[in-house]
C-alpha cells in the first residue's frame, strides 16, 4: 500500500471502531490488528497515538457529516423538505444496524459523551462539530426568512433531535425512531 | 454503615462514575476506592460485578428520571408547559456541569450508546428506559386530544430532543441548548 493509502486505511478502521465502540473500549492493539499495520506505521503517521487518532477520526467524519446535510439542504429552498429528505437517507444508512461491519454511521454522541467531563482536546472537537453542524441549518433557516433568534434556537433543536433520533434508533436497533422525527419535523416549524 | 446503606452508597458513588465517564472507563478499583468499600462487600451485594452494578444504576436512574417527568407533567394539563417547567429544571441541574463532582445528571446516552453494540443486557436495560419515558409523554398527549400515532411519534420526538440537548449542553458545557429547545417547544405542537 502506498503511504497515503496507508494512513486512509488506519483512519477507516479507527472510524468504524470509535464510533461503534468509543473511545475508551477502543485500544490501539485492536485498530492495528483490524487495520492490518505494524505499529511503527500507526505512529509514524499519528506521533500523538490515539488521542490524535479520534480527533482525526472527528474531524473527518464531521465534514462527511456536513457533506451530507448540506447536499440535502441545497436541493430544495424549503428547510422542511430538505430535512426530511435528509432523515430519509439516514433512515436508509441506519437500516445496516444489524451488521456493524457495515454500519459506520456516526453518532457522534458516544465519543461526546465520552470525553465530556475527561478530554478537553476531544470534547473541543465533538463541540466544533456541533458548533458547525448548527451553522449549516442556521443559514437555511435565516435564508428561509426566520428571525436570526429563532434560527439559531431552532438550529439547535434540530441538531438535538436528530442527534436523540440517531441515539434512540441505536439503543432500540431500529430505524423507527427516525422514521417518528421525520414525521414531526413539519410541525416542529 | 448498616448494609442498606453500604449497598445504597455503592450505587450512589457508581451512578456518579457511570453516568460522567461511562461503563468502559469506569473500573470497579475505581468504584470501591471513591466509596471506601472493601471488595468482599461490593461482591456480597452484586455478585455480577460491573454489569449488574451498571444494570442497578440504569434502572435507578431511570426511576428518578420518570419520577422528575411525571412530576412535571401532573402539574399542568397543558403538555407544552409541562415539558417547558421539566426543561427548566434540567436548566438549573446543568449549571452544576463545571463541578462533576456535583453534577450526577444521567445523560442516560452515553451508557446506551458505548453498549449498543457490545452488550445485550446494558442495551435492554437502556432500551427499556426510553420505552417508559415515552410512554409518560405519550399518555400525556393521549390526554390532551393528540391522536394516538401523533401522541407516539411526538413522545419519540419529545425524548429524542430533550436527550440530544442534555448531550449538547454536555459537551458545550452550557446549559443553553436546553434553553434553546425550551423556547422551541411551543412549536414543535
Amino acid at each position: 500500500m502506498k503511504n497515503n493509502t496507508t494512513r486512509e486505511h488506519i483512519l477507516e478502521v479507527a472510524t468504524r471502531l470509535f464510533h461503534l465502540q468509543g473511545y475508551h473500549a477502543t485500544g490501539l492493539n485492536q485498530i492495528l490488528k483490524e487495520s492490518g499495520t505494524p505499529k511503527g506505521s500507526l505512529y509514524h503517521y499519528f506521533p500523538n497515538g490515539k488521542e490524535q487518532l479520534v480527533i482525526e477520526v472527528i474531524n473527518s467524519s464531521s465534514q462527511r457529516l456536513q457533506a451530507d446535510i448540506q447536499s440535502q439542504l441545497m436541493k430544495t429552498d424549503d428547510p422542511i423538505v430538505a430535512i426530511q429528505h435528509y432523515l430519509q437517507l439516514m433512515m436508509q444508512r441506519f437500516e445496516k444496524l444489524d451488521n456493524p461491519n457495515e454500519f459506520t454511521m456516526p453518532p457522534f454522541s458516544l465519543i461526546a459523551l465520552e470525553s465530556a467531563f475527561s478530554n478537553e482536546n476531544i470534547r473541543q472537537a465533538c463541540k466544533d462539530n456541533y458548533i458547525k453542524v448548527e451553522a449549516l441549518y442556521y443559514e437555511k433557516f435565516v435564508q428561509s426568512e426566520m428571525t436570526p433568534e429563532k434560527a439559531r434556537d431552532m438550529a439547535t433543536s434540530i441538531c438535538a433531535v436528530i442527534e436523540g433520533a440517531f441515539m434512540l434508533a441505536v439503543t432500540k436497533k431500529t430505524n423507527e425512531p427516525i422514521a417518528s422525527v421525520r414525521k414531526m419535523i413539519p410541525s416542529f416549524f
